[in-house]
């Protein structure tokens, strides 16, 4: 068994099922691959389940599993952030790796668990924590490790991305399309994570670290959700040619000329992209990941975002890659736990933590995005000319306009795109708009981005 | 200077070239995640050259460069497989690491390369050399690494998904587009290798055996190119919602009930796929693999295939990699060149070599695809009975059909879309469709894939 990665689950649920379905129907392939037996021996679990195999120790004593002896790599699949926690800091103390999907824990308690982990010498893998199957989070700590990276924009959310889609496909309200999804499974009986953009908050706070070097920040993401994106919307864009998708933004700003708006924006909510993007036509619940960097330009990642076989593929790439550097333990297992680890040095946040920068993350008034700006106003002669003059004297470039005919009486929709601009110029223009009085409504706003 | 890698780069062309405009660009990124200075120590270069730094050595003589002491890790960005292959094994003999962007030479001595880098206990590199900037080595080898791979299909080659893109945008013929892209230098003065498919081919070779686990295979790969595309079989593809695109395929067949169609297809050809697919929307020069694999599903890569910038991201991820692993030795230099190479335990064809299967390559006869049909036969009453009967008594099924008007005196060609067929079936229907009196023509074949 000198040869053996033993592996201990925490959760049975539908992630840490998947995994030990993964592990049964591609036995094979794993030992193919690894050139080791890969054996799961204990899973943590509040209930003795009778569908687990009698070779596998069954467990509710999660913290003893962290510890045990024989337990070569820890996977976390129970979810939340406080008794998870207690478990990975449990198996990091015990100088066990770690595998999680859990992006909440990492995205609020993530630099005092990669910290923990480092100076105890071993390594906590989260591929399954972002973007579900898709291995984004090696692509841009690996793959990417030459370039640069300019920003990023992300599908993160796939029970967002499918509401989204049926709302334009088949021109359903919000609301109606919330209740499929929660009776499809794809939405939680509590849908706010998901839908007021939380979930994508969290994820896209790992995807910028890692793209920029920059501590954990989950607090500074903007977060704005997809509950007040009405069909009347969603069909305009799609005749200015562009497409509502709700996406996880992180860019990098250097400031123009002027040091204070330097730094990096995090912000997570509705867009406004051209059609013929491949972004605009990822659909569903898929999720996919655009990022721009430099020399390599743009590249776009798709797939499942989420599920069992999605996720549980990403966590057993995760032990695939530890397991590949136990590999390289020499033939003395005395001093295997120092030998462990010396092989991995893909820093956790992909840059090395005495190298994480404290570029400062813009507030929400220093953004700078397009905009889609609806505006209700009375349909009287000078009106257009007045809003156009607003924006205009706040130095708002319009790409387009498009006039509705009224569909209340005597009111006319006015659609205005505007080109990128810094949002607190946007937001004294829209006050000022708001005052004239021809306009009966609130302006609707939604950022845009050509994603050039 | 014990901290620094040394990096040779064998030739300057514009991948060379690329690779050093990288490091000056982002030496402060590489160093951030690597810990390390990264170093080019010595150039391989026929003439002296004056825009490069003085204190990196000039050198033509690559086989010196190749077995210097200071040199840790030697690029190979000259091409061609004569050369190329000799400086390798000196590289390896050597015991240095090494990084190469050469397809066909990988493609074609791949087998030989690897078992002798094995055996000097170093690694060859090669993200470069399959579809430019897309990490798909990586992808492939690391993190689909728990799944079972079923199939891929990849636009592979940017020369000709640029011609087949602006075929059909701009209603070009072949010939038209193709002096284009000569002019923009995207496609050789001698083109062969990119529109007869070899260079697809190349690159599905190494793609096949990282997915399945089986030796290189470049010689059996089925492999057509796009010379034969015209404009009306484009123009009929689209009407019926399809894209014609130059795919490469991998596809494991487990065989129905009879082992002896048990195998893998490896084929390079035009190929209609469905308008609505992401892999239909990638246009111009761009790349993009699709890979099918369970428990995970479907995952898209795209991204830029070819140019410096997206080869240099590739060449350095390679790098960076390999310095990431450099990084795990010991203090004891003395020992270094075993240690170096301990940790990296990714098999260069993702399989370990014992672990490599003999998985046959099933023959052009044995592949099974949908196909598109076109026929041309005089406008007679009867002709589509007859057609039809053929492809029925051959056991093949007919998706769609569409008959148009006649665009020579008495002459209609007539479309017909296939369910997926034996192609020696298909063989054998053609033959005989041939042989009626009302068809006036060879008939026109591309085959055709749903993606499901």
């Amino acid at each position: 068994m000198s040869n053996s990665i033993k592996l201990a689950i925490l959760g049975l649920g539908t992630v840490g099922t998947g995994v030990i379905n993964l592990i049964n129907d591609n036995l094979d392939e794993l030992k193919r691959r690894s050139g080791r037996d890969i054996i799961i021996t204990e899973v943590g679990t509040r209930r003795q389940r009778d569908d687990i195999d009698t070779s596998i120790m069954q467990n509710s004593d999660l913290m003893a599993i962290a510890a045990s002896d024989n337990v070569d790599i820890v996977i976390e699949v129970i979810g939340g952030t406080t008794l998870a926690k207690d478990v990975i800091m449990q198996a990091i103390k015990n100088g066990k790796h770690v595998v999680t999907a859990n992006k909440a824990l990492l995205a609020e308690h993530g630099n005092e668990i990669f910290a923990f982990a480092e100076e105890n010498n071993v390594h906590v893998a989260y591929e399954a924590a972002v973007a579900g199957g898709i291995p984004i989070i090696k692509v841009m700590r690996e793959a990417l490790a030459a370039n640069k990276i300019d920003w990023l924009a992300g599908i993160i959310n796939g029970t967002g991305n499918f509401i989204m889609t049926e709302m334009r496909d088949k021109g359903r309200p919000f609301a109606d399309v919330l209740e499929e999804a929660q009776e499809l499974g794809y939405a939680e009986a509590d849908p706010t994570f998901d839908v007021e953009g939380i979930d994508a908050a969290h994820k896209l706070a790992l995807l910028a670290s890692i793209a920029f070097g920059i501590p954990l920040q989950f607090d500074k993401v903007y977060c704005e959700g997809i509950t007040g994106i009405t069909l009347q919307d969603v069909n305009y864009a799609e005749e200015l040619g562009y497409r509502i998708k709700h996406l996880g933004f992180a860019v990098r700003r250097d400031g123009q000329g002027n040091s204070d708006d330097a730094g990096v924006e995090l912000r997570v909510h509705p867009t406004l992209i051209p059609q013929d993007a491949l972004l605009a036509n990822v659909n569903g619940v898929k999720n996919a990941v655009l990022v721009n960097s430099h020399p390599l330009g743009q590249t776009l990642y798709c797939g499942d975002g989420a599920g069992a076989g999605a996720t549980a593929s990403a966590v057993m790439a995760d032990v695939m890659d530890l397991v590949r550097v136990l590999g390289s333990k020499s033939g003395d297992e005395q001093n295997s736990s120092e030998q462990n680890n010396r092989g991995h040095h893909v820093p956790h946040l992909a840059f090395i933590p005495e190298q994480l920068s404290d570029t400062p993350i813009l507030r929400a008034e220093q953004m700078i995005t397009g905009y889609y700006l609806r505006v209700h106003a009375y349909d009287s002669p000078g009106v257009l000319a007045d809003i156009t003059r607003i924006l205009s004297d706040a130095g708002i470039n319009i790409d387009a306009i498009l006039q509705k005919p009224a569909h209340k009486v005597g009111q006319v929709p006015v659609i205005i795109l505007t080109l990128p601009v810094v949002e607190s110029q946007m937001n004294l223009a829209i006050e000022k708009i708001e005052k004239l009085e021809t306009i009966t409504d609130k302006v609707v706003r939604i950022r845009l981005d050509e994603l050039a």
